[in-house]
């Protein structure tokens, strides 16, 4: 009876759960992201910041620096290209490009896209972000090693005041503007950008979220207003950045940044009609700047 | 001496820190989002759904429904104007609107800036929704009693099956399609919309996130367009819910979705260059649909 009874019942199966593992960002004092993690892949604390590599459930691999997200190989695609393709578009024969930070490689492999580029100069302070990027980014870093990557490590702000190298594009892919990073939202920088660019070059960083950093992002705008003649704001979707609404100004010394001269292929975010469509502004968001 | 001494040391003063209570969505399998919480306002499970009002830090008050963000203050106008002032301003004389679902009243508010409005029938299932709605939300809520605006409590199914009611736009603004809601994204329901729709009538309906509901987002885009001979898809950001990027379906009888016939005052995030701009699809996307 009581064998038969057993034989009826359904043996209770626990179920197979994951590790419990979580990469929560804080986005702002209020907002918080958080992504399943299957691994953590690397950690280090590296001379200038708190290194975290993990493999996500959804995102593909992530890097964080400092408990921020800085990209995941699922969603960098939305980022990298904007922040190349449209200043590298405006303008009308891109030769020389310098990349700010950036050292994990992302927006240098779109750079790279445009055959105009001759050398496209990365600058990032920390040499462990580009190690670890080749080592565990492979989709992301590619194209480190290409002969026209001009890869170096050290602080940019000794750079520009040093340099005598000239550049039609600059590209600003700061992290937070905390520490060593905080100088690159303001007017001495973009004064040192505009100085070692050619006529007619073209200037762009980051911005932020107008929900998660309305002030840095309205600051930033301003500061870029004192240095150069033409200053415009546009914005796209990147999901594991805060709000997932983010910005990014423009500025140039002749070209209009919001049209595009050619097209550029494989591209899975970018195209000249979402270029010209992300400097159309919400109300709201105009208002802020 | 050990007086002295205590009078040098500066007193340990703990900080007054505010409640650590969180409002945690989980938005995929995956993915979390979590807003920090001043004060929970009310609480109840109605007959349909876990209904929740919370006050948040930095998004302002926030209702969820079986513990998914429905919309809070701070960020809603970014939906509720993409889901009414697109279909309406696509629409040559858009005098009759159907609202399924919606009951916070946020696209019954936009939907009644419309001149050319002259009445808009809003079906919700749950007079809880809209009772909490008008007594914590009274920015969203603003507009219910408004003369103009005809609000039934009933299946919307039902309604679609039983009304002599015809209309000229269509608004679903359901929520996840998850139980009594899962219909609302098949071709029988767009069929039912089809037949309450005037010549030249227009349906607009949420389509998810590309990032976080991918599947779904197909399967809507696909089963309209077994119905109606015009489909496209639009999108823009909605911070709050999954990835901050949320798309939209716009189906129609006649009229072009993506050309705006007329502006709309008073508007934070829609005007007639975004409803524009807002159907330039990313072409990851365009690839998806």
């Amino acid at each position: 009876m009581g064998i038969e009874s057993t034989k009826k019942t359904t043996p209770v199966v626990r179920p197979t759960r994951e590790n419990n593992l979580w990469l929560t960002e804080e986005q702002t004092d209020g907002m918080r992201l958080s992504l399943r993690v299957v691994q953590t892949l690397y950690q280090k604390k590296t001379a200038y910041q708190d290194l975290l590599i993990v493999d996500t459930a959804e995102y593909g691999r992530a890097l964080v620096l400092d408990g921020a997200i800085q990209l995941t190989e699922r969603d960098e695609f939305c980022y990298s290209e904007m922040m190349a393709h449209v200043p590298l578009c405006s303008h009308p024969d891109p030769k020389r490009v310098l990349i700010v930070g950036g050292g994990d490689g992302a927006i240098l492999r779109e750079v790279l896209r445009h055959p105009n580029v001759e050398l496209c100069t990365l600058i990032d302070i920390d040499r462990e972000v580009i190690e670890a990027s080749k080592k565990y980014l492979p989709s992301v870093s590619c194209e480190l090693e290409n002969v026209r990557a001009d890869v170096r490590c050290m602080d940019a702000l000794t750079y520009l005041e040093t340099t005598g190298d000239r550049f039609d594009v600059a590209i600003v892919d700061s992290t937070d503007p905390v520490e060593f990073a905080a100088g690159l939202f303001q007017a001495p920088f973009y004064a040192d950008i505009k100085r070692i660019l050619n006529p007619g070059g073209v200037l762009t960083e980051l911005t932020e979220s107008p929900f998660a950093d309305t002030e840095l992002m309205r600051q930033a705008i301003c500061e870029m207003r004192k240095v150069f003649p033409i200053v415009r704001m546009y914005w796209g979707a990147v999901p594991t950045y805060p709000t997932g609404m983010w910005t990014y100004g423009a500025a140039s010394l002749a070209p209009d940044p919001s049209s595009p001269l050619r097209e550029i292929q494989g591209t899975r975010y970018y195209t000249g009609e979402i270029h010209k469509a992300a400097f159309v502004l919400p109300p709201f968001l105009e208002a802020m700047i």
